[in-house]
C-alpha cells in the first residue's frame, strides 16, 4: 500500500469513528500520473455529501487533517484558499488535506476546489499511460524555458492546461509544433466542442472540458503566451536535450558594469521591504507599482528604456527602472489655447508672464517641475498629491517610509547573486528561452 | 514743383526727343500719400502702350532711366523685378523708374508691376484724406510691433495692405478693435464684394479690389497674423504712445548667459556664410534649413525646445537650436514584428541577436546612431545620406564645408550687439508686441 492510500485509510477510519460520511480521493498531478519528480504536493480531499452546511464542512476538514498529520509525526498547519485547509510536510512529502462536496459535475460547483475533483476525474478517464508521460515531457520544457506555473509571478501555464495540451495534440512533440507554427492571439482549443470560446477575449482559450464557462488558460499573460511560442521554434529549430534543464546564470559584477556602461543609461533600483504575504497578493502590488513609477516617469518625460522587478529571499522588493536620460532642462514648452480665444489667453498669460506667440497658439517655456529622476521619486513618493502613482496597497507605507534608491552600479557593488542573475535577465530577458 | 514731378518732366521731355510715346506716374506710397518720413522710395512709372513689345519696353525703361538719374547727377544701377528696372539714389531718396503697360484692369495685367498702376488709382480715387492719416498711424504701428512688411523675412502685412485695411475699416482705432476682437483664422475682407475668397486658404482674406483672384495677404504668415491681433489686443488694454516707437533692446551678456543658465537647455548655435542673394531668396532657404535641422533632431530623439535664426550684416546665418538634453543613452529601444509573424521574428532576431519578447511582438535594445547633438549634427551635415537634411540650395555647400557650431555661451562671449539683440528676442518673443 502506497503512502497516500495509508493517509487516506486513517483518515477515512477516524471520520467513521466519527459517524461523518466522507470520501477520501488523491486528487492532483499524483493522482494523475503527471507530476515531475521533487515538485509536487500531495492533495487529498475529503468529499462530503452536498447535506453537510459550509460550516460543518470547515470543520471536519480542520479536524480530520489535524488527526492524519499529527498520527504519522507530521506538524499541522492551517491555510487558506477559498476554504481554510490543512497542510503538513510527512515524509518530505507536503501533503495538503481539502475539505469539498461530493459533485458530479460544473452545475453543483460551491466553490473553486471542488472543481479540482472533477479535472482528476477527466484527465483519469481521457488520458493514455504515454500520454502522461507526454505531460511530464511539456512541463519539464515549460520549467525549464520559464513559462510554467499559473500563479501570478510567472503568470504562465497550468499543469492542467499542460494535460489538456496533451490531450489536444498527444505528444509533447505535436504540442510544440502547434504552438511554433499555429498559435497566435486568442487561438482557440475546445476537446468537447462547447462552441463556448467566443466569450474570451485571453491570448490562449483552452475550454475546460469540465466547465464550458472557464478558460483554463485564463492566467497565462501574453508575454509568457509569446516566450513559449518562441522557445518551442527555438527547440524545434535545434532540439537539444539542454532543453529539459534549467539554464544557469553565472554573471560577474564587473560583467553586469560592463554591459550597464555599454548601454548608457541611467538605470535605478528602487527597493523597499515587503510584509510576509502569499506571492499572489504581494507581487501584483509590486507590477502595479511598478507600472506607476514607468507611467509616472513618462509624464514628465523621463522615458524609460526598460523596468522589471523581483523579490529577494530578504523579503525586499526591488524595482529596476532604466532611463534614457536622468537629467532634463529646466524648463518645458507649456502649451496654451488658440490666439482666436482671447479671454483664455489673457489667463494664460497672466499665469506665464512669458508665454508668446507660435503660429496661431500661445505657447510658454516653463519651469519643470522635475529635472531628475531621483528629485522626481522622491517628490512623487513624498510630497506630491498621492493619486497621481497607484501603489499596491499592503506595499504602499514601506515605500512611502522607507524606500532606498540606488543606481544600479551601487546595487551590483553589494555583491549579492541574487541580484546578479535579476540583473542578468533585466538585460536578458529571453535567456531561458534558448539553449 | 515738387522734387518727382521735375523728374517726370525730365523724362518725358527725353521720351518725346526720342518719338516713344508713354506717358510717366508717380506710384506707392509717395502718390498715394501714405509714406512714412524716411522709408520710402520714389517710385516713378513710365507706362507704354500695349502696342510696344516687351523687348522694347526694357531697352526704353533702362535708357529712360538712366537718361535721368545720370541728368539730376546720381549714379543709376540696374535691378530686377518680373523685369529689369532702375534705381538710383537721388537728394538722399532712392528712386526707382519702372517700365510697364498702360493699363485699365487686371484683365490686360503683362506682370506683376503692372498691378501698382491699378493699386495707385484704386487707392487715390477711394481714400480720404484723414484715410491716409490713420494710413499712416497703421503702418507705423505695425511698424513697432514688427509686423510690417511683406518680404520674406517678416512675412507681414504689406503697404498696400494696410491701406486696404483703413478702407474696410476706416480708421487706425478701428482696424485695431476689429483685429483685437473679431478677426480669427481665414477672416475675409471683400472690399468690392467679389465672392471670391472661398477659393483661399490663408489666415487673413483680403481680396484685391482690382482683381478678385487675388489676396493681398496671402504673404501674411499665421505668426505675423497672430502676432498684430495681440498687439492690438495689448494696445486697447493700455493704449501708450509707445506703441508708436520701435521698442529698444538692451541686454548685456551676463543677463543673457544668466537667462539660458535658468532655462538649463543645451542651446547652440549653427553659424555659416550666405552668398550675397537678396532677401527674399535667401531667408526662405536659411528658414527651411533650420526646419530641417529641427525635424531630424527630433527623428534622433533630441526634443528641441525652441528654434530661431538670423542674419548679421556680415552676411553670416545663425541658426539657433535650443534643446531639453544633448546627452542620450547609447541605446534605444528599436520595435520589430509581432511574434505571429514568424519568419518576419527570425530575421529581427538575427539582425539584432539581442532582441527579446515583450508582450506580443518584438523588441530590441539597440545602438542609438547618435548620443551627442554635436556628433549627430557633425554627421548628419558631412557623412549622412544628404537627402535626409534638407538644406537650401544656394546655403548647402557653405553649411556642409564651413559651418561652425557653437554653444550659446561661446556666442555671447564675443560681445557682439547684434548677436545679443537676436538671441535676446529668441528667448522673449513677444517683447515687441507689448509695451
Amino acid at each position: 500500500m502506497n503512502f497516500s492510500n495509508k493517509l487516506i485509510e486513517i483518515i477515512t477510519d477516524y471520520a467513521e469513528s466519527k459517524n461523518v460520511d466522507i470520501t477520501c480521493r488523491l486528487v492532483g498531478s499524483m493522482a494523475k500520473n503527471t507530476s515531475l519528480m521533487g515538485k509536487s504536493d500531495i492533495d487529498i480531499f475529503m468529499t462530503f455529501p452536498l447535506t453537510y452546511s459550509e460550516d460543518k464542512l470547515k470543520e471536519y476538514g480542520l479536524e480530520f487533517g489535524n488527526y492524519c498529520i499529527e498520527k504519522v509525526g507530521g506538524v499541522p498547519e492551517i491555510r487558506y484558499a477559498s476554504h481554510p485547509y490543512t497542510t503538513g510536510i510527512i515524509d518530505g512529502y507536503e501533503v495538503d488535506f481539502v475539505p469539498c462536496y461530493k459533485i458530479s459535475d460544473s452545475s453543483e460547483l460551491k466553490s473553486a476546489v471542488d472543481r479540482t475533483i472533477l479535472h482528476t476525474d477527466y484527465i483519469q478517464s481521457h488520458m493514455t499511460e504515454d500520454e502522461t508521460r507526454q505531460v511530464l515531457l511539456l512541463k519539464k520544457f515549460m520549467g525549464s524555458v520559464n513559462t510554467y506555473g499559473a500563479n501570478y509571478k510567472v503568470s504562465g501555464f497550468s499543469g492542467y492546461l499542460c494535460e489538456l495540451l496533451i490531450l489536444e495534440y498527444h505528444s509533447f512533440e505535436n504540442v510544440v509544433y502547434h504552438a511554433a507554427n499555429h498559435w497566435h492571439n486568442r487561438y482557440r482549443i475546445d476537446l468537447e466542442e462547447y462552441g463556448t470560446s467566443d466569450k474570451f477575449k485571453d491570448p490562449l482559450i483552452v475550454i475546460d472540458p469540465v466547465d464550458k464557462n472557464r478558460n483554463v488558460a485564463s492566467a497565462l499573460s501574453m508575454q509568457k503566451f509569446s516566450e513559449f511560442i518562441v522557445a518551442c521554434r527555438n527547440f524545434l529549430s535545434d532540439p537539444k536535450k539542454d532543453y529539459f534543464r534549467d539554464r544557469v546564470i553565472s554573471v560577474s559584477g564587473d560583467d553586469l558594469c560592463e554591459e550597464f556602461r555599454k548601454r548608457g543609461t541611467d538605470c535605478y533600483v528602487l527597493s523597499f521591504n515587503v510584509p510576509d504575504l502569499p506571492d499572489d497578493v504581494i507581487y501584483p502590488q509590486i507590477n502595479k507599482t511598478m507600472n506607476s513609477f514607468v507611467k509616472v516617469s513618462e509624464m514628465y518625460d523621463f522615458r524609460v528604456i526598460e523596468n522589471s522587478y523581483y523579490i529577494d529571499s530578504d523579503n525586499i522588493a526591488h524595482i529596476i527602472l532604466e532611463y534614457e536620460f536622468s537629467r532634463l532642462s529646466n524648463v518645458k514648452i507649456h502649451n496654451g489655447p488658440q490666439i482666436r480665444f482671447h479671454e483664455n489667453g489673457v489667463n494664460f498669460k497672466n499665469k506665464y508672464p512669458n508665454a508668446y506667440i507660435r503660429g496661431n497658439k500661445w505657447i510658454s517655456i516653463s519651469e519643470r517641475k522635475y529635472t531628475s529622476v531621483p528629485e522626481m521619486i522622491e517628490n512623487i513618493v513624498k510630497k506630491e498629491n498621492r493619486s497621481i502613482l497607484k501603489l499596491g496597497k499592503n506595499v504602499k507605507d514601506e515605500i512611502t517610509e522607507n524606500y532606498v534608491l540606488s543606481s544600479v552600479f551601487d546595487l551590483i557593488d553589494e555583491e549579492n547573486n541574487e541580484d546578479y542573475e535579476q540583473l542578468f535577465m533585466h538585460l536578458f530577458p529571453d535567456y531561458k528561452l534558448v539553449r
